[in-house]
C-alpha cells in the first residue's frame, strides 16, 4: 500500500461512515411509506381538484370574543393523539386548548376530527389570540404607511389587512403561533388528567402540560399542516422547468417560514459568489500557460518533484489573496442582505428575550426581573459555568477522540502492511482491511455518541432562549462534524506538507461528496416519487378531508436544516482553506449549488411533514461558522503559500533561510488578518436604510416610553 | 559610539522631545497666572468663609413658567465676551437666552453680571429647561422605588428629588446641559447680529448661533464656573493626607462628570490589578535563585552573551503566560465594572444617537428619518469613504514618516560616526550631535504637523454625534503616539533581536518617563500653587463675586485626558508587551501609579479651569485600545520567547531546527489568541444585575410602545 493509499483509506473511512448514515436513513424513509397503507397526497400537476379545503366548519369550538368570529376556520396543526385515548382525556384536551387565558388555557380553536373518539385534534386560532401573539414576538408588520413598523395590539387598526388574518401573517406564522401556545400551556395548580392512570397522570403546578402529555403517551405528535393548493403554486414557481433563475424567497418565507427561506436566500447568495472565485479558476486552469490544476495532476499522476513547475505558482498566490478578500467580502455583504431580508420579512425587531422560556427550561419558580412575570428562572452565571466547564472540556475530549482514532488508524495500517510484508499470506492480506474497518466502526460509533452527549449536555446547559439552544446545540455538533472531515486534510496539510496529495485528495473529496449527496437528496427521492408513491395517488382523490390531514403523519419528519447548512460549510471550508491548491474547486461548487437548489426546494416541498419554524432575524450561528472559516483560511492560505514548490525554489535560489521566510509568511499573515478585519469594520453589517428603520423603531419605543407613567 | 548608544540616542531624541512640549506648555502655565492680577481664588483650607455664594438674585432673567420660579439661581456657566462688545450685541443675546424654544431661544436664564455694559454673561437654567434635557440625554435616574429609570419628563412626579435640581441633577450634569442648550441655539432666519459690523454680522437661516459669534469674536469664552465650597470638599476627600485608600469616585463623578471620574475609576481599577504582576515581578527577580532583572543587569552591564543562565528563564515564561492571562482579565473585569459604575451612574441608556448633531456638523439641511427633525444631514457612507479612503492611507503615511525618520537618523549617525573616525577632528566630534538633532527637530515637527492634520481629517469626516468625533480623533492621535514611543522598542525587539538592550532601554524609558511625569505633573505646579500663587490669595477674600467668577478665566483650560490616558496606555504597553524581560516594570508602575492618583487629582481641582463634560457610559476608545494591545502582547511574548536565550539553547541541545522551534512558536501564538478570545467570550462584559436593569429599561420601553397609538 502506497504512502498516498494510506490517506485514501482514511478519507473513504471517513467518507463510508457518512455513506452509512445516509443510507440507513434513506432505508428509513424508504420503507415509511410502504408499511403504512396510504402516501401523501400531494400533487404536482395541480389539475386535480381538492374536494373539501375545510373540515365541517360547525364543529370547531366557538369563540367568546365577538371580533374573531369567522365564517370559515383554517386548520392548521394537528395534534395525533395515542390510538387507544380516552374521550375523556381528549374532551379535557380540547377544552384546555379552548379556554380563555385567564383560565389557564389557550384560546385556541379546536377541532376534534371525525367524532370525539378519533384521535386527532385539529387546532386553529381566534382572531384576537394571533394579534396578540404577534405582538409578543415583536413582530413587524406593514403599516398604513407603508412602513414595517413593530406590531402593537393597542394600535391594531393602523396596521395593514388586520381583518384579514391570511393575509396579515404568513401560514408559518399562524401556524407557529398555534404551536406556542400549545406549548406555553401549564397547569394552574396540581390535577389529575382525566382518563390517564395515576402514574403518569399527575401534573404538577406549572408543569407544561404538552410535555406531560407527550412522555404519558397521550399525544403522539404535533405538527403543520400543508395546504396543498399553496404547495403546489409554490412548487410551480420554484423547482418547475420554467422558473431556472431566483428563486420565489418571500413566497417561501411565506409557507415554511423565515428560518428556511434564510437558507435559500444564503443558498441562493452564495451560489451568485461562486461565480468570481469559479471564473477565476477556470482562467488559471486552463488559459494561464502550464496551468496547474487537474489536468496538469492527471498528467503526473504519482509523480511528485516535478510538480508545480512554470507559472501555475503565481496562479498559487492569486488564488490565495483572491480566495482571502473574496471570503470577507462574500459574509461582509451577506450580513448586509441578510438585515434587509430580515427587514423585509418583519423580524428586525424580535422579543424573544421577552416571551416565556422555551418549554424544556427547568429552573425554580419566581419573579422574572425583567419582565415581572411568574416563570422558573435560572441563574445565567450557573449556566456560563457549564457551558465553560463542563461542556468546553467534554466537546474538546470528542476532538482528541477523533485525532486518537486516525493516529490508531495510522499506527494499525503501518503495523498490519508491515506483517503482510514479512508473511504475505492470504490471511495476512485479508488483515490489510482491519484498520480501516476498526476505523469506520469507531468513527461511526463516536458520532452516534458525540450526538447524543451534545444533545443532553445542551439540555443540562439549560438555555431560556429557543436560539440560544439552537446555538449552542448546533455549535457543538458543527465543531466535531467540521473536525471529523477536515481532520485528513488538515494532516496531509500541516503535518505531511504535501501538497500533490492534498490536491488529490480534495479533488476526490468534492468530486465524491458531490455525487453521493446528489444521488442521496435528488435522485432516489425522485424516483421514489415518481414510481414507488405514483399507485397511491389515485386512491387519494376520493379520501376524506380527515384522512388527506392524517395522511401527512405518514411523510418522514423534516430533518432540520443542519445537514444542508453543514453541506454549504464543508464546501465553503474545502473553497476556501485549500482551493488554492485546486483552482477548479469553485467551479465544481457551482455545478452542484445549482442542482442543489431546486433538489433541496423539491425535497422540502414533497418528501416531507411541514416544519414549525420560529421567526428569526438571521442564520444564527451558521453566519458566524462562516465569518470564523474567514479567518482560518488566512491561515492555512499563508501555510499553503509557504510549501508551494515555487516559493521553496524561489528561496534556495535567493539564498533565503527557511527561517527568514517563515517569519515573512507571519508578518504577511498578520497583515491579512489585519487587512480582513479593518474591512469587515468598514463594510457596515447593515445597509444605511435598514439601520434608520431599526432606529425609527428604538427612537419610537423611546418616546413612548417618555409619554407614559410606570 | 557604541551599538547600545545609537538606540540611546533615538530614545532619548524622542524624550526629549517630549521634554520640550512639556517645558513649553509649563512655562506658558506657570507665566499666565503672573501676566494677570489675579489668582484663582481656591482655598484649601476650607476655613475662610465664602461671602457671597451667588449673585445679585434680582438681576437674573425672569422665568414665565410658574414651577421653575426659585429663590436663588445658581451660576453655572460664564460667557466671556470681548471687551469692546456692545451693549446692544449683549442684550440681543440674553434675550436669545431666555426666550423660549418656540421663538428660537435656549430657555436658559441669563444674568449681565455688574451691569449691562461689562463683559460676562451669567447663565443659570430652569428647571423644565433640565429636566426636558435630562430626557432628552437619557439618563436614568432615581425612581420613587430606589431602581434607576431612564427620565421621562411626563412621569416626572415619580422620580426622586425631581423638586430640588441640586440634588437630581449633578453639579456636571447642569453645566452640561446649559452648555447643550447654548450649543443649540440657531439662527430661525437670516438676520443681522445687531451691533457687529455687517461683513461677520450676518446670520444664515439655521446657523450655530454660538459658533458664529466666536468667529465673528463677540464670544472669548464659555467656560463653566467652579463651585469653591464643593471644590474644597472634595480636595479633602481626594487628596489630603487622611485619604490614602480608595478615591471619592461618586463625588468626582458628581463634580468633573463621568468621563473625568471614567478616568479616576480606572487609574483605581489598573493601580489594583498592578498588585499581582508586581508581585510577582519581585518573586522572579529577589528570590528566584540567579534571578535575572535590573540586579543581574547591572552587574553584567555590556556584556551580552553571558546574560541570563540559571533558572531564570524560566521566571521569562512564567512572565510572560502570566501577563497574557493577566492583560485579558484585567480587561474583561474592568468592562464588568465600567458597566456597573455607569448603571451607578445613569448613563447606561444615552439618546445621544437621537439628540440634536454637534455643533460643528455640516450637510444639507433636511429631515432627520429617525427622529423627524429637521436638521443638516450627511450621509453615512460618504463619511465612511472619508475615513477609509483619506483618513486612513494619511494616517499611514504619517506612520511611515516616523519609520523614515528613524531610519535617517540611524543612516545619519552611521555615516557621521564614519567621518568622525576617519578625520577625527574637533569639528567632527561637534558633527556628532547632528543626527540627533535632526532627528529631535524632524519628530517635533512631524508631530505638530500630524496634530493639526488628525484634528483637519476629523473635522472634515463630519461626524453628527460628539462621542464618534472624539473616538475618531483619539485613534488617529493614539496611533501616532503609540507608535513613536514604541517604534525603538519594537526595533530592538524585532529587528535587532537583542534581549539585553531591551531590557536596559526598557528600564531606562520607564524611570525616566517617570521622573519625568512626576516633575511636571506634580512637584513643579505644587510649587507653583504654594509659593507663586500665595500671596495672591490674601487679597482675594475681598473680592466682589463677580471678579472671583471672572477671576477663574485666569486658570489655563483643561487640558483634557488625552495626556493622562496615552500614559497609562504606553505604561501598559511596556508591561504587556514586553515586561517578560524586566520583570521590576509592574514594580515601579505601581509605584508610579500611587503618586499619580494624588498628583492628577491635586492638578485637576487646583491648577485648572472646570471643564464641561458629556454623559458617557463607558472610556469610549480607550478601552479598545486596552483590549487591542492585550492581543499584540501575545504576539510580542511569543516572540520574546523564542528569543529568549534559554530557548535557544534549549534548541541547540535538543537538536530541533531553528525552523520548527518559529512553527512551535506560531502555534503556541496561535492557541493562546484563541484562549484569550474564549476567555473574554467567556465573561460576560456586564455583571448579571446590570444586564438584567438594562433589558428591564428595554422592556418597559417595548411595553410603552406597544401601549401608544402613534
Amino acid at each position: 500500500m502506497t504512502h498516498g493509499m494510506t490517506h485514501g483509506m482514511t478519507y473513504i473511512n471517513v467518507w463510508i461512515t457518512e455513506c452509512l448514515t445516509d443510507t440507513v436513513k434513506l432505508l428509513v424513509f424508504l420503507t415509511l411509506p410502504l408499511h403504512r397503507d396510504m402516501m401523501m397526497s400531494l400533487d404536482d400537476k395541480g389539475s386535480v381538484q381538492i374536494q373539501t379545503k375545510v373540515l365541517p366548519q360547525d364543529s370547531w369550538t366557538q369563540v367568546s370574543c365577538p371580533c374573531c368570529v369567522s365564517k370559515q376556520v383554517e386548520s392548521l396543526v394537528l395534534i395525533q393523539l395515542s390510538d387507544n385515548v380516552q374521550p375523556v382525556t381528549k374532551r379535557w384536551l380540547i377544552s384546555l386548548i379552548e379556554a380563555s387565558k385567564r383560565h389557564g388555557g389557550a384560546a385556541l380553536l379546536a377541532h376534534p376530527g371525525e367524532d370525539e373518539c378519533g384521535d386527532v385534534i385539529v387546532v386553529s386560532a381566534p382572531r384576537c389570540t394571533f394579534l396578540k401573539a404577534t405582538e409578543d414576538l415583536g413582530l413587524c408588520k406593514k403599516y398604513h404607511n407603508e412602513d414595517m413598523v413593530a406590531f402593537s395590539y393597542h394600535d391594531r387598526d393602523n396596521f395593514s389587512n388586520v381583518d384579514d388574518m391570511q393575509e396579515f401573517l404568513t401560514l408559518a406564522e399562524r401556524q407557529y403561533i398555534v404551536k406556542n401556545e400549545l406549548d406555553s400551556l401549564q397547569a394552574q395548580k396540581k390535577q389529575r388528567i382525566p382518563g390517564v392512570p395515576e402514574a403518569p397522570g399527575v401534573l404538577e403546578a406549572w408543569e407544561n402540560i404538552c410535555q406531560k402529555l407527550v412522555r404519558a403517551g397521550v399525544i403522539k405528535d404535533i405538527f403543520p399542516l400543508h395546504d396543498q393548493q399553496r404547495l403546489n403554486d409554490l412548487g410551480r414557481r420554484w423547482y418547475s422547468k420554467k422558473q431556472i433563475w431566483g428563486q420565489p424567497l418571500d413566497a417561501i418565507q411565506s409557507y415554511f417560514g423565515s428560518t428556511v427561506a434564510f437558507y435559500f436566500s444564503f443558498l441562493d447568495f452564495y451560489t451568485w459568489a461562486l461565480v468570481p472565485p469559479a471564473f477565476l479558476g477556470l482562467v488559471l486552469t486552463f488559459l494561464l500557460p502550464g496551468g496547474g490544476g487537474v489536468v496538469k495532476e492527471q498528467a503526473v499522476e504519482g509523480v511528485m518533484e516535478d510538480d508545480d513547475d512554470g507559472p501555475s505558482v503565481s496562479g498559487h498566490m492569486v488564488q490565495a489573496v483572491f480566495s482571502m478578500l473574496w471570503s470577507t467580502l462574500f459574509i461582509e455583504l451577506w450580513k448586509r442582505r441578510s438585515s434587509s431580508l430580515s427587514h423585509r420579512w418583519g423580524t428586525l425587531n424580535l422579543a424573544e428575550r421577552f416571551a416565556g422560556p422555551r418549554p424544556g427550561f427547568q429552573g425554580t419558580l419566581g419573579l422574572n426581573p425583567e419582565t415581572g412575570r411568574l416563570e422558573p428562572l435560572f441563574p445565567e452565571w450557573q449556566r456560563q459555568l457549564r457551558v465553560g466547564l463542563v461542556s468546553l472540556p467534554l466537546v474538546g475530549l470528542f476532538m482528541g477522540l477523533v485525532v486518537l482514532g486516525m493516529t490508531g488508524f495510522y499506527r494499525g495500517e503501518a503495523l498490519v502492511q508491515g506483517f503482510h510484508q514479512d508473511s504475505g499470506s492470504l490471511f495476512s492480506g485479508a488483515l490489510l482491511y482491519l484498520p480501516s474497518m476498526a476505523h469506520i466502526v469507531y468513527t461511526n460509533m463516536l458520532g452516534n455518541v458525540y450526538h447524543a452527549v451534545a444533545m443532553q449536555l445542551t439540555e443540562w446547559e439549560n438555555h431560556r432562549e429557543e436560539s440560544s439552544f439552537q446555538n449552542h446545540h448546533t455549535t457543538k455538533v458543527l465543531l466535531f462534524t467540521f473536525f471529523n472531515n477536515f481532520a485528513v486534510l488538515f494532516h496531509i496539510a500541516f503535518y505531511k506538507q504535501d501538497l500533490p496529495l492534498l490536491r488529490k485528495r480534495l479533488a476526490s473529496m468534492l468530486i465524491g461528496n458531490q455525487l453521493m449527496n446528489q444521488c442521496t437528496e435528488v435522485v432516489v427521492p425522485f424516483m421514489v416519487d415518481r414510481f414507488l408513491s405514483a399507485p397511491h395517488k389515485k386512491e387519494q382523490e376520493d379520501d376524506l378531508e380527515m384522512d388527506k390531514l392524517r395522511a401527512q403523519r405518514s411523510l418522514p419528519p423534516f430533518p432540520g436544516l443542519f445537514a444542508e447548512y453543514i453541506e454549504l460549510l464543508l464546501q465553503f471550508g474545502y473553497l476556501s482553506l485549500f482551493s488554492c491548491v485546486y483552482p477548479l474547486t469553485a467551479v465544481l461548487l457551482l455545478l452542484n449549488n445549482i442542482t442543489e437548489i431546486r433538489g433541496d426546494a423539491y425535497k422540502f416541498c414533497k418528501l416531507f411533514r411541514k416544519p414549525f419554524s420560529a421567526p428569526v432575524s438571521n442564520m444564527g450561528v451558521w453566519q458566524t461558522a462562516f465569518e470564523v472559516l474567514g479567518f482560518v483560511s488566512v491561515m492555512s492560505n499563508c501555510w499553503l503559500l509557504l510549501l508551494s514548490p515555487r516559493v521553496q525554489e524561489f528561496c534556495l535560489e535567493g539564498g533565503i533561510s527557511g527561517k527568514n521566510i517563515i517569519l515573512f509568511a507571519i508578518l504577511v499573515e498578520h497583515v491579512l488578518i489585519l487587512v480582513k478585519m479593518i474591512l469587515a469594520f468598514m463594510i457596515p453589517d447593515e445597509p444605511d436604510w435598514v439601520r434608520i428603520k431599526r432606529e425609527q423603531i428604538e427612537f419610537n419605543s423611546m418616546q413612548a416610553l417618555g409619554q407614559q407613567k410606570l
